[in-house]
């Protein structure tokens, strides 16, 4: 069954343009909308802003790591917000940035991408441990659909600590890409991560690196890049590329959550 | 309150030896044991690890991944893992490999390294988005007495798609060595994972650069490493080498794991 993001991505665009709002529920968000620091608490402002989203647009992003830090019981929140919000016809990207090899990747993709409480319809995964292990993934993905977005050029500005390394002349995030496009055919199985406040040269990347590929981009809003500016940033890459924007549409209060979301589309010019 | 891996390593050395062993309940282990594979099937399997390893060896390391593809239930089951092993007095190190920034790390910091139902004595992380970006697990188990194993040379053949890359004439193993060491101070807040299998000139690594490192080393037993090699694979990095051993121990079924884990202990010559 197609259920994932990579085949559905062209008809969210013409229906409601590539947005994508996050689910961040972190300790400091929770408790400053006046939210419980609770699993509760992180459901119920889930619910709030996919409510919101729902029919505005058509791509949520929980991240899973302010759900897990509660244990079970946040794993079971997160779970009700990907079935609700799959219900509500968005589709889900689990931000879990998982990574590992063999049979534990193959867990991971029994977790995220399979039929399951936490199925979900894209992944995001880390690369460090080289392609041929995020495979389990990559395939599961292909057969529902689904896409997986290696982590490529993150946004933190020490990430050259490590993604400034080279082989064969060749950037890490240059590398990822063309793993990237090598293991996604035509489908959209795999996609990458680049944030928005990247610098593309300084990440030793072109956007004709990206074009192609489905471009997961978190760092708008709040975190600094301005949606106005999303062709400057990706040129010719835009048109596949999925911005996406998280503390900014609660940042009014959760009563605001459409408005702000209305606010982005306009700076998108949706 | 002083409860992690770094702060007890020479007491657990002293006392029963570095033997970690792992606790993977992957579905076809499971299959192949006539458990279950459910939640119930891999919480069963990790109480039999779990009673075989007390008092033998010190250090269990469950495989996330193997709990987290039965969403929620399958994570209630480790948090019975990870607190009946540290009730028997055993150190967990939880394998997640997980890996992020900011406010979003400090979320897998809570999960996995604070009080709480999934508190473990050390974690394993991932650098692909730099070390600053892992500081907050830094600094909570500089608090608590854990340890943070940051993921260095793996073990898979294709590791060298990206860690064969290097910077500045270091390779990424070396880099991520270094950081450790920068990060780690005396109390062992920081170790790196080391694939046994991984030949570390081909990684770029010496012994000197994992010198006074708590080295997780996976691949021994199943994987094709040999105990008795300890020493000629990790020179003088071996006194504080953590070989992990999984699929070996329950390798001529569930009740010989006392057995096989006594095999082991005799190959480390304990």
């Amino acid at each position: 069954m197609v259920t994932g993001l990579g085949a559905r991505f062209d008809s969210i665009v013409e229906a409601v343009g590539p947005l994508c709002v996050g689910i961040d529920p972190s300790a400091d968000t929770l408790v400053s909308l006046g939210l419980a620091d609770t699993a509760d608490g992180a459901l119920e402002f889930a619910r709030t802003i996919t409510a919101a989203a729902t029919s505005r647009v058509g791509i949520v992003k929980p991240q899973v790591a302010y759900f897990e830090r509660f244990g079970s019981v946040g794993i079971a929140a997160l779970e009700t917000v990907i079935l609700e919000s799959r219900e509500a016809g968005l589709a889900v990207i689990a931000d879990a940035k998982r990574g590992d090899i063999g049979s534990t990747m193959q867990g991971y993709s029994d977790a995220w991408l399979a039929d399951g409480p936490l199925q979900s319809d894209a992944l995001t995964v880390n690369p460090y441990q080289g392609f041929e292990a995020l495979e389990p993934a990559f395939s599961r993905a292909a057969s529902v659909g689904a896409t997986v977005f290696v982590l490529c050029a993150t946004s933190n500005t020490d990430a050259n600590d490590l993604q400034g390394a080279s082989l064969a002349g060749s950037s890490l995030p240059a590398i990822v890409a063309r793993y990237a496009k090598e293991y996604s055919g035509d489908a959209s199985t795999v996609g990458v991560v680049v944030g928005a406040t990247r610098d593309l040269a300084e990440a030793g990347l072109t956007a004709e690196d990206l074009a192609g590929l489905l471009v997961l981009a978190p760092g708008f809003g709040a975190q600094g890049a301005s949606l106005t500016d999303l062709r400057e940033i990706f040129g010719t890459a835009t048109p596949r590329v999925i911005p996406s924007v998280s503390r900014s549409v609660v940042r009014s209060g959760l009563a605001s959550v459409a408005n702000s979301i209305d606010e982005h589309l306009q700076e998108l010019g949706l």
